[in-house]
C-alpha cells in the first residue's frame, strides 16, 4: 500500500493518463479503460484494482471513453465475404469468442465475394473496431478505413503496399515446409492447384510453392498447376485437369481445394496417399476429420484471432501507435494424405 | 396508353397509395416502393414503368417511404448463433442473395450458441427487418421483436405456442420418409442420433422419427438413441455409443451430424453402408460431395430463402396483415450410404 502510494505521488505532477492508472493497478492500459467502462469483461478484482488506482490518481472515469473516442458502442465487426469457405467460420469462432471475452459483441459484415464490401455499415460509427479477413490485394476498404480513423486489422490476407496493422500466417515458409515434405517423399512430377492471385494468401501460396520447389531441386510446369478460387470445386476441376499428366502428388493452395481434390479422387477411384499425395494448407478443423485425414499446415485459429483482436484493441486505445505486424508461423500437421511416391516405389521393388 | 389513363381516371377519386401504383404499373407494392426509393434493386425498365405510374396518378415518392417507415437503413439482419453449422454459412448465402436481388443489404448478428443474442443491435433502429436462423423453441428474442415492431420471420427454426411468420420444413414428413426408405431397406434394428429438444427442428424429427418407426411395425429402444447438438462431434460420439449395439442403419437428425457419425464408422472401419447405412437430413451442399455421398433428405435452400425474404418484405410493407407460414417439403436424395440390411441380406444366402 506504501509503495502504491509512493508511486501516486510520483505520477501526480502530470496530467494523469489511462497509462497511468494502468502502471499503478499492473494492468495493460486497455484493460484499464474496459475495467472504467465497466460494460466491458475485466474480472471483478482487476475491476476493483483499476478503480482504487483511478481514485487514488484522481483519475476520473469519464476521461477513459474519451482516450478511446467520445463515443463507443462495445461493437467490434467482423467483414468476411467468403462465408462458404469453412476456413472463416473457423477463424470467426475464435475471434468472437475472444471479443466477448473482452466484453466486446460481434457483428458480422457478410457479402458475397463478387461485390464490394458496403462501407456505410462499417464507418456509421455503429461499430469501434473492424476486423477484415476477406481482403483482396487491391481493396480499397483498408484505406478507406485509414483514412477515416475507424480502427481495423486485417487478418489472414493483406493488402499491396500498403502499412497496416496485419495478423498473417508465414505462407511463404509454409510452402516451403510443404515442398520439402513432398519431394523428401520422393515426389518428382508435383501438381498444384492453387488459390486465386487476387489474395495475398493465394499469391504467395502460388510464388512461393513454385520457388521452393524449383530450390529444392524439382519442377513445376504449367501443364501440372490449376487455379481457381478457394473453393471445393476449384479442387474437383483441378484434380480432372491434373490427372491426365498424373502427378504423384499435388499440393492444394487451402484445406478447402484439398477437400475438393479429394472428392475427385475418390469419384475416379484413385487411392490417396497409395496413387497420389494430397497436402492441404490452414488445418481448418475439417482437416482432422476421418474421413478426410489431410495432411496439411497451419497455426493455431484460437491464436491468431487472439493475435489479432490485440492488434485491434491496442489500435482502439491508440490511434497513433506504429504499425504493427504479426506473422505466425504454421506447423505441419502429418495424417493419412502423404506418402512415399509410387514411382519410387517401383524403382524399389 | 388509353387503357392507362382510363385506369388512373377510376383511381383519382380516392387518397393515392402504392398499392394503386402498384395495380397500375402491374407489379407488387414491394416493387413501388423499391423502385422509388431508388436505392432498391429493380430493373430499369420496372423502375421506368412504376415511375410514370406514381406520375399518372399524382402519387408522390416521399409517401412511398412513408408506407415503409419514417426512415429505413436498407439493411437486413440475419440472426445466427451456429456459423460451425455448416447448414447456416449454406442458407445465408442464398438469403444474401435474395436480399441482395432486391436491394438489401445484409448483416450477420452472430453470437455462440452458448449466449443470448444481444437486443440492441437488432432494434437500435439501424436494421428494416431481422431473419431469425437458430432459434431456440424458449428463445425470447421473438416476441421482443414482436413487442417492439421490428418486422421479423424465422427460418428453419420455430418457438414454442406462438403465432408469426415462419418459413419451416415439413420435418415430421421428412422424417416419417426417411423411416419408410430404412424399414423398406430392411432394417429392423435401426439406431438414431438426434439433434437437441430445445430446437424445434430438433424436436420434431425426433419425435417424429420415432413415432415413424413405431407406426412402420419397427421399434426404436431408447439403448438405440443418443441425443446432443447439431454437430460432426456428436454424430461422432453417437455412432462410438450406439455400435455397441450394432444397428444395420442410423438415422442422423441432420447432415452434420451424419458426417460425424461416418467418420466415427471410417475410424472403427466400419463399412457403410455395407455393414450399416447411414441418412441425414438437410441435403446441405457438402453432402453431394464424392466423399460424403449421403443419402439425405432436404428442401432447396435457394427456394427456401426465397420464401422466408418473401414473407419478411411482406412484414415490411404491411405490420397488421395476418400470420403467413410458409412450409416446404422436402424430397429424399439418394447417394451411396444407404443399402438393405444385412440382416436381410444374411438370410437371402
Amino acid at each position: 500500500m506504501r509503495n502504491t502510494r509512493n508511486k501516486a505521488r510520483r505520477l501526480s505532477a502530470m496530467a494523469v493518463t489511462s497509462h497511468d492508472v494502468a502502471r499503478l493497478a499492473g494492468v495493460s492500459q486497455p484493460t484499464v479503460s474496459r475495467a472504467l467502462r465497466d460494460q466491458w469483461g475485466v474480472s471483478a478484482s482487476t475491476r476493483r484494482r483499476v478503480r482504487e488506482a483511478a481514485r487514488t490518481l484522481g483519475y476520473v472515469p469519464i476521461q477513459a471513453g474519451r482516450t478511446l473516442s467520445t463515443q463507443t458502442s462495445g461493437r467490434i465487426g467482423i467483414v468476411s465475404a467468403e462465408l462458404s469457405n469453412p476456413f472463416y467460420p473457423a477463424i470467426i469462432e475464435p475471434v468472437h469468442d475472444e471479443l466477448a471475452r473482452l466484453g466486446f459483441r460481434t457483428i458480422l459484415v457478410t457479402d458475397r465475394g463478387y461485390e464490394p464490401i458496403e462501407l456505410e455499415p462499417i464507418i456509421d460509427g455503429s461499430l469501434d473496431g473492424v476486423i477484415l479477413t476477406t481482403t483482396d490485394l487491391t481493396s480499397k476498404l483498408p484505406c478507406e478505413l485509414h483514412r477515416r480513423g475507424v480502427p481495423f486489422v486485417l487478418l489472414n490476407r493483406e493488402t499491396h503496399g500498403t502499412d497496416y496493422d496485419a495478423c498473417v500466417v508465414n505462407n511463404t515458409r509454409g510452402v516451403w515446409d510443404l515442398a520439402k515434405l513432398l519431394i523428401g517423399l520422393g515426389h518428382q512430377r508435383i501438381g498444384a492447384i492453387f488459390g486465386p492471385d487476387t489474395a495475398s494468401t493465394g499469391l504467395e501460396r502460388r510464388t512461393g510453392f513454385a520457388r521452393a520447389v524449383e530450390s529444392l531441386g524439382g519442377s513445376l510446369p504449367n501443364s501440372l498447376t490449376f487455379s481457381g478460387s478457394f473453393s471445393s470445386s476449384t479442387g474437383f476441376e483441378g484434380f480432372n485437369y491434373l490427372w491426365d499428366s498424373r502427378p504423384t502428388a499435388i499440393f492444394c493452395g487451402n484445406d478447402v481445394i484439398a477437400f475438393g481434390a479429394m472428392n475427385a479422387a475418390t469419384a475416379l477411384g484413385v487411392r490417396i496417399p497409395e496413387e497420389v499425395t494430397i497436402v492441404g494448407f490452414d488445418n481448418i478443423p475439417m482437416s482432422s476429420w476421418d474421413m478426410f485425414g489431410l495432411t496439411t499446415i497451419g497455426v493455431s485459429l484460437e491464436e491468431m484471432a487472439i493475435a489479432a483482436v490485440g492488434l485491434l484493441t491496442q489500435r482502439m486505445e491508440d490511434t497513433e501507435r506504429p504499425v504493427q505486424r504479426v506473422t505466425m508461423e504454421p506447423q505441419i500437421t502429418l495424417r493419412s494424405t502423404h506418402a512415399r511416391s509410387r514411382d519410387v516405389e517401383a524403382e524399389s521393388h
